[in-house]
């Protein structure tokens, strides 16, 4: 019903008369553009801007990590609750999102990549281990703690293991509304790549690949939302 | 003398034989420019990169906010902690800088803006009025609390003021590694614009000009550093 | 009129036959996107472009200039005629906008911001008393004078007061199309902040502060155009 | 037909219930914008993307380069197979457009501008003659081979013949999607440019441009489209 | 001796005690870097900034267009007065370059391209014919008038001719420090580019491309600075 | 001693008499910065230009290519030769990167990601199965033959596998002087990660982590240069 009202109100009631709609507004005042999520995206994938007498200082405001994600619902024992613009338009055309992340004990956000920000992580309890890999093949990796700060630089593959007692919880900002994102895993065995490039690229029997490719497979296929 | 080392490597060595210093590596790998703290800005005010060799995880770990100021010592209640390149120099070419908000009862960050940057801003604990004015003179501005995010848009006019019991305190994220940072009160009253421009500008009379002129000027100069 | 015959012309009249509109050329020639102002503004805020066919050298030209705006008839005695894509559609996706500054004797054009611009001004006649304020809190500022150029650099703080004899004019030209424009006496006090953090930020009493805000914000609605 | 149809799966049928046309979707995992060249383009110029779950591998393979134009249908005797965004649409924002060049033996790519791209190119067989003019009026040419690589900086005029045995042909990328093209001759010929700046700028007296207009005008309305 | 004396500042007295030299500072608070045209260039091109406590307003006001260059010099009839970095150093970083430009009667600013920049070209007096060239050949030209502004897209051809009585004089601002600049004349003839390209690309006789060469050659040396 | 050489001429004769050092000239012509492979990299790891008059259209060709490496020598069977700054100078700030790849039959070019570049690939001869893989897990990939296109979205895991028979090669270009290049089993088992990443990350048994992190370690010791 919300898009339905909202291509009626941008398109279809124009032929009525009179031009009350809100995108027939010609505002340079404009220094954001919070997305309106009650329209459907435009089609280059934008979003449309919300009309501006509607912005409100709510559109800026985010109250979802007051309510995180469950941690040991996850096969990995970590999760990340998310603030980007789906979750909170006010993000959009800022450069930003961002995550908490929880951990239960032992808990695993898997090594992954976001090829378009450079991420900072602050530590609000418990002790991580956690490091990035360069083009080099070093790796850059250590326990940090609660208060502190790591700094992941832009698009090197990193993970965050949870190493101490208990749960673990820190905040991801990431420097990109659309930093993008892949899991190792699961692109390499989740994504039906042949085998024989599989088998080739870890040096694992046909046997393994099989397993690892029924393991992950329906994992991804939840992230892929089939 | 660290300085002195480091022309010394990188210059005058040079005159010397066999050349082992380490602007002479030329390797293809780097993913980031750790800023060289030990040696002087380059003449174009950028950082020279730390030698690779020399690079570790602790360049990329900050452990500055575990001991913030206090911001019982500044006039407006109100201080922060700052994350950037000087303090932590694996910042430098990552897009980030940062600091940690910390307020007494009724502090305030005054109103402020950063040319080059958005920021990011999580409640750690307590209550902040906060808010942003845009282009069109209208305010952005309610009351958020602890776990809570708020964006302040870029190049906008914003400030927190502590509202809540006791002190409260707060992360702010930046996504530039030099955001620009103006504070109102002393740009207008701290930086000897001449009278009769504050005057027309806020309708104030001379004496109450003179006033603030006086207040704000050596708060600026401690800023300026003279 | 206009605008319904812009919708009539990209949306509704496709479901009619043959396919004539504007937006069905796919043409990969073009340079420019002039803004076509006879459409409302897409959905996200952006222009559409005018049909490649109906595009002229009239578009590139701008006479408004010609009939710049009275500066009599302005509070502070100095007023912009600006160039902006609303005025001058072929400036759209060209990097500037520009304005003619007016100014009766003692005219000013009170400081200012832009966030995403760097301002050139030439002086067409006069003398002006102009500068800005950089973020160590240290004024630039001198007297210029008819053929002399000034530079303000992106996102400072900055001002220009007519101080030669009888009125002047210069002519400022901003390297973005969407520079954006902050004025610093109405955002703090034609905007509605809470007194509170006015009164910290300026040092003012509250009646003082309460004179401003009565001064400032009418002018303020005038240019949120309420 | 097909924009027909476009145009009613996006606008019109979402007057009817139930929403299943593709811009409905909200999808954040897109890490590529394949144009749909079914859709007219977006007012903004700007094409739709593909629906995610109608793109293939193949709109990220093109095979139009097996069957390249022929040279000796053009007067200059060299002609480009284009692989841009409305033969590839896979290429839309990858950064990317590229050509197979074509030459008969003495055959020349006229000199031409990319103003937003610079340009590599290899030589598949034969032997060119290449190069371009920098900004302080030097040339920089010679003749390269099969197997060798040219780059042209951006924005610079240069040019291909054809000095080898036989026909040539060779691989230009460009690091832009829309890189732009302006062809020397045809822009100040074909394109009328007022005599008086023609014979001015090129020393020519008034027959010989009324000859060279005559030449290249037809050419250029070819390249026009009209 | 100032060149002296800043590679003597800069690198050789730090061998000496105590370090006082300009660029040991760390100085978080500029927001722009004058030029410092005392100093050679960095390695890369690029300038040394001015130190910080020796930067004034004045390095923001520039007086050479009050002492424009004489037109009637020019072999075309028409001359640019240049603010560039190398004469105005407070343009570095800001986006801006900037020139006067002076007409004799029928004077031309040949047409030329600048890949990098959009120009803005407002007439102080006088009456000039100009206009630009798209990829599609399509000419966009006519008169204008003292008052008003032209706009040229970026990287397009285009050029000036003074059309009306007596001298004319413009005011042309680019948005960019380093536009770039190409002379269409002579880039072809002017720079050795081999005949055989010439005659094609023009259609012009032997002896045409020979007296062309023979004319624009020692222009060229000129610019080039031979 | 070409180091040395580049040393004395930058820095310590200029303690001599007359500067005629290469950095001291002060152009502003320059539309290319090609890198002097002769000195070392600047502190902040950019390369120094070529003094412009030695420059010479020899920088802008590249003829390694027609020397590529030998497939048969890599452990996968399948090598790049690679076109880069370091080998290729005129390259530099071009916004270009390239590579021939060379195949043995089945060899494979190991899945890898650029996080800042976009990746086009032209079959030289053979037939290659390749591919990638988007951020939400699913593949694209398949067969593509001589003379045919393929493209790699910026930042994706990509491969490249010969099926065809006997040898296969193809042209790669990036459009990124410094893409960045990360080969994901050398990352992961070739980094030193601790083992307790790996396990939970793959799924896979402590001995089998064990084999891959000892076959896999000293090829990556390899490519890191040690």
């Amino acid at each position: 019903m919300a898009a339905l009202f909202c291509f009626a109100a941008s398109f279809l009631m124009t032929s009525l008369s009179p031009l009350q709609v809100s995108c027939s507004d010609r505002d340079p005042l404009h220094d954001f553009c919070v997305a309106d999520l009650h329209c459907p995206l435009l089609n280059n994938n934008d979003y449309s801007c919300k009309p501006y007498p509607n912005v409100t200082i709510d559109d800026f405001v985010f109250s979802g990590l007051l309510t995180p994600l469950d941690p040991s619902q996850s096969t990995s024992g970590a999760i990340a609750t998310p603030g980007d613009v789906n979750t909170f338009p006010g993000l959009h055309t800022q450069g930003f999102s961002f995550a908490q992340l929880d951990f239960v004990e032992r808990g695993l956000i898997s090594p992954h990549t976001h090829p378009r920000a450079s991420e900072f992580v602050y530590i609000l309890h418990g002790d991580l281990y956690a490091g990035f890999v360069d083009a080099g093949n070093r790796v850059f990796a250590r326990v940090y703690h609660a208060g502190e700060v790591m700094i992941f630089p832009r698009g090197l593959i990193h993970w965050q293991l949870n190493v101490g007692r208990g749960r673990a919880s820190a905040l991801a900002v990431l420097n990109s509304e659309k930093p993008g994102f892949q899991i190792i895993s699961l692109s390499m065995f989740g994504s039906s790549i042949a085998d024989e490039v599989l088998e080739k690229t870890f040096r694992l029997e046909a046997e393994t690949v099989d397993r690892l490719v029924k393991f992950f497979t329906p994992i991804a296929e939840v992230v892929k939302g089939n």
